[in-house]
């Protein structure tokens, strides 16, 4: 009757619509709380990348964006908005991909993504042009966001903040982590592990960390469901320590990536 | 007080090694039975590719394949074995890129991936030349899955193959649906859902299938873990009645395809 631990994933209920300079902590305690919960050593709490951005003040007005010679170019060959063109251009270090259906961008962080992460739904004002940014550095965000809760419950935990991202061959959005402290980002267990035939793993390395975002994504949902944070247990073996050197290092150098 | 309902996930416990012709839906009942548990209406069942080429009799010897003059090439190309090249090209349609690193091809189902999907890890004889290669045909594979447990079981349930793969861009594999039935591969919320200020969604295609082997590929893990299946509940809304389009439904279709 012996049964395996259970990964459990619940979206957190009762968070406020988040505004600049508002405590994202505080409300995930709150949340907690109102649900007769707190955080416990292990968990991993995941938000969602639009809150971490709407509190650190990252909304704009496309009209504020002066589009130079690039983003005419861009507009041009999207049929797209001159200024979102010029934003995307602000945000990222290179334009992979450019078609009528999307711009594929590497953001400044070196992720990979449609239109470097710049998102107006579910932000106030949308219809009328403004615009989300990705926080200026998701890895610091969340090792802010950590340290704040694990000093008000006095807990070991990870943190990811997740978006939304399509990939390359497949349709379809994952939540990616953009942002990690406290947890395994890969784990890497080449030359460390066996298989069933006590051979040495050869080649694997697990993405945890976006294994993780995808699973919270799924269950924080997309549109209007208001649960921009999500509650991961049974994952404390992934769970470290130290903050770690964050979602960058998930990334593909670009000297090894062929897709680009 | 309210809380959300979770997500979870569970590996399951005392499965057998798996050999041609056995029976993976009987293997799963009793370790259910085992467990105290049964299958229930909603449930998603995910089960690693490994097991279903197994009992597919899918394994075969690197000697038995012919390089023809292509495989020579590539194995030039790569400084890998000629054998192998040649099982990779039989097994895909297409080479996208090929380096001493990798070989990442799409395979015949149109699912790309390294190797074309072909592995030696968690095979009997691998360390002797002896490789797994993909079911014939996943998405027919996990209908025939589902059929036979919903039968025995008499319940409704979605059913995942799942196999782990690289990606463009980032590093660390991920859980992938190779096979579905039962469940929405895709949830398309273009024009028919709002995001909280009442703005209908634009872009939101939510990959439904792939997040839920994302995340039931991490409980099953990589190595000598010896836990090939895994429960997951919670998922219900993405339950069907019908087997559904196939993880194939999930591709992006070559013409619209940015990297390949
Ligand atoms: N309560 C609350 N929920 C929000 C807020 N912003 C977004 N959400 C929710 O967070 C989840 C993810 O939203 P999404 O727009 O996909 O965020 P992204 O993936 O980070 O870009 C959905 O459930 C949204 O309804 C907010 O300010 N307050
Ligand atoms: N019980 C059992 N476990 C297996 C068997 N083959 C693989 N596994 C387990 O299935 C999980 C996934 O293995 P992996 O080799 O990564 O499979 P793949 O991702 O489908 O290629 C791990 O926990 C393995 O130990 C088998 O024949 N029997
Ligand atoms: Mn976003
Ligand atoms: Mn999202
Ligand atoms: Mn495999
Ligand atoms: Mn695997």
């Amino acid at each position: 009757m012996k049964r395996n631990p259970e990964l459990t994933v619940r979206p957190l209920t009762g968070l406020p619509m988040f505004a600049t300079g508002m405590s994202i902590a505080q409300a995930i305690c709150a949340s907690l709380a109102g649900e007769d919960d707190r955080l416990r050593d292990g968990d991993i709490l995941v938000v969602a990348q639009k809150i971490v951005s709407k509190v650190e003040g990252r909304t704009r007005d496309l009209a504020a964006f002066v589009a130079a010679e690039k983003a005419h170019e861009l507009a041009h060959a999207t049929g797209r908005d001159p200024e979102m063109m010029q934003a995307i251009l602000e945000e990222s270090s290179q334009v992979l991909r450019r078609t009528p259906a999307a711009v594929i961008a590497a953001h400044r962080t070196g992720h990979v993504l449609a239109n470097a992460g710049i998102d107006a739904s579910n932000v106030e004002g949308g219809e009328a042009g403004r615009v989300l940014l990705w926080p200026l550095d998701p890895d610091a965000s969340a090792r802010v966001l950590r340290g704040e809760l694990q000093k008000k419950c006095e807990v070991r935990i990870g943190v990811v903040i997740a978006d939304s991202m399509g990939r390359a061959w497949r349709i379809g959005t994952l939540g990616h982590a953009i942002g990690c402290a406290g947890l395994t980002v890969l784990e890497d267990r080449r030359g460390r592990a066996q298989d069933l035939y006590g051979r040495t793993l050869q080649a694997t390395v697990i993405g945890v960390a976006d294994s993780v975002a995808a699973m919270a994504a799924l269950a924080m949902g997309e549109g209007a469901e208001g649960t921009p944070a999500a509650l991961v247990r049974g994952c404390e073996r992934w769970v470290t320590e130290e903050d770690g050197p964050g979602a960058v290092s998930g990334l593909r150098p670009i000297e090894q990536d062929m897709f680009r």
